[in-house]
């Protein structure tokens, strides 16, 4: 099992493997590339190189872990975190720690192995995404997960180690670091001024026009003001909202469509490159004991969204150690190219 | 000139480039690596390709700009920021900025083009390490500039673009947030303990030994307990001290030896990994008018040292998305690793 150690100095937890570990000979390879499976795993008619499934798309019907599936989610063979087990928080002196107790799925987002996401039609693309919906909610059913994080490496620069594309979901005993920090944020401007950060950012935006990739009458596509990379890129809802989970199907299918929509400007304007995508939604409010009060009224001023990351800088040791960013290609100049892409 | 421009979400300034920005065609090639220089332009000779030199050592003489120089200081050719200006702090609405300005400067380490930083000799890195205290001294007379940043990128990997061994600084009106977070939790720890917070790690660290790469009467090199990275190695000066720039001699020459010594291992141990090094040490406490009460007693309850993360993993979107790290190796392992490498 692998182990949450908390670090005092940053005050961010980090998940160490413990079992099945890199050993240090590892990294010693000149061409540190893991061998090519000969088979995908993901593919169809491969089921058996896979954990059983959890639950699968089959229009078409057809037996568990068999093949004939659209879309397919799996526990990852290889998982970050377990689900069975106590979370046994401690100290050793100075540290805290806990076990790597969590969820780590993947969704196979389709039986073809070269397909891009963003090429999905736009019907394949709302079933993901109510996927996604259904896992989270499901995971939260489990009062120890405080938070579902879905996210995507496409492309090995972003990550990937399997090319098949998928999406993957891990599920951890705390709010991640960032997200915090961005639920603190809405919350503060939210007792200053009774509004949602996200809306002011969006409503900002539409006057100015500049950074707006895609604007309809359900989302938004922007470039942020201060993106830390090149074509850093985030999809809002219009509608304020907090947590994914509670989109109706309505706003799921405007999602999907905006999601591809973007994705296929990203590779046309970009030469396919290797992304990352992040999902920031509302952690599981039915948790922490003793502070219902505090987390029943967080989540409402909070604005879930998107946010696509492009591979395309390396990150440097000024990055590492500074914590803030040099990107050398303006937002608006990324948001001027993406929207003279022809849908 | 670039600008500052401040995420009202992460609360994290971004350095985005206006002018001289690449442009988003640059990023469709399919080969996005810039034409390797035919002449190096950090080699001995080749003076009259870089800016001319903040100071250089010469222990035979010659005059400024010729050759024969044994580590030289110059302005980088492309900085991220600049010294001339006003910072012009100013609202964009909701959003924050300021102009691009501070410092950018290059340590050539050796005119040595294939020297390995590690392999230098302990008198020839005691040199650069004083150079590193006598810049960031220079640079904390402006009192615009809040933070000098000391680092090094070595590979390609890891964001060098130029393979001859070379240091950055980079001085930011601003406090890093990184820093600013580490400053933060020693000041906490310090009102509730009257204990410096780095000082109580080593001592733990030093009881339980197994995290330990290297301990003598001045420096203690240990893997940290919540390592964000395999073979994550900080440096720290056993006698508390707040300021790098503060170090008498003797000190800075025992820094220089334990850097070398650090650095040959984790080139035996991982066959010269690309690698990212930065210096952790107080900000410029001249600054922050009306706040000097606030800055006079801030920096002495924190502990500067150096922080090494080899490059070797990937850093995929749960981490960019969540701001926590899955680590694939224990730091007990990388230590007992680094420890076995005869010096």
């Amino acid at each position: 099992m692998s182990e949450f150690r908390h670090d005092p100095v940053q005050k961010r937890w980090v998940i160490v493997a413990i079992e099945r570990a890199r050993r240090p000979m590892d990294f010693k390879k000149e061409n540190n590339v893991s061998p090519k499976p000969t088979v995908c795993p993901f593919c169809d008619g491969n089921e058996d190189k896979t954990p059983p499934e959890i639950i699968a798309l089959r229009p078409s019907g057809g037996a568990k872990d068999s093949p004939g599936w659209d879309i397919r989610v799996i526990p990852n063979k290889f998982p970050a975190l377990a689900v069975e087990g106590d979370l046994g928080r401690r100290g050793l002196g100075i540290f805290d720690m806990m076990n790597g107790i969590g969820a780590h799925e993947v969704i196979i987002e389709t039986p073809d192995h070269d397909a891009h996401m963003g090429d999905l039609p736009d019907e394949h693309l709302f079933e993901i995404c109510k996927i996604y919906r259904d896992r989270i909610s499901d995971l939260y059913k489990d009062s120890r997960l405080r938070y579902a994080l879905i996210f995507k490496n496409h492309g090995e620069t972003a990550g990937a180690s399997l090319a098949h594309p998928h999406t993957q979901l891990i599920a951890t005993p705390i709010t991640p670091r960032t997200i915090s920090a961005e639920l603190d944020s809405a919350r503060e401007h939210f007792l200053a001024k009774e509004r949602c950060l996200f809306c002011d950012i969006m409503n900002q935006e539409l006057a100015m026009q500049d950074r707006i990739v895609h604007a309809d009458e359900r989302f938004v596509v922007l470039e942020p003001y201060a993106s830390r990379f090149p074509f850093e890129t985030w999809i809002l809802p219009r509608v304020h909202s907090h947590d994914y989970t509670l989109s109706p199907d309505n706003i799921i299918r405007g999602f999907a469509e905006v999601l591809g929509d973007t994705l296929r400007r990203l590779k046309v304007a970009l030469n396919d490159p290797p992304f990352n995508f992040v999902l920031h939604t509302a952690p599981n409010v039915t948790v922490r004991p003793g502070k219902e009060n505090y987390w029943k009224t967080l989540p409402y001023d909070w604005h879930w969204h998107l946010e696509i990351i492009p591979r395309l800088t390396k990150v440097a040791g000024f990055e590492w150690g500074t914590g803030f960013y040099i990107n050398p290609t303006p937002p608006e100049v990324a948001a001027e190219y993406l929207r003279s892409i022809e849908e």
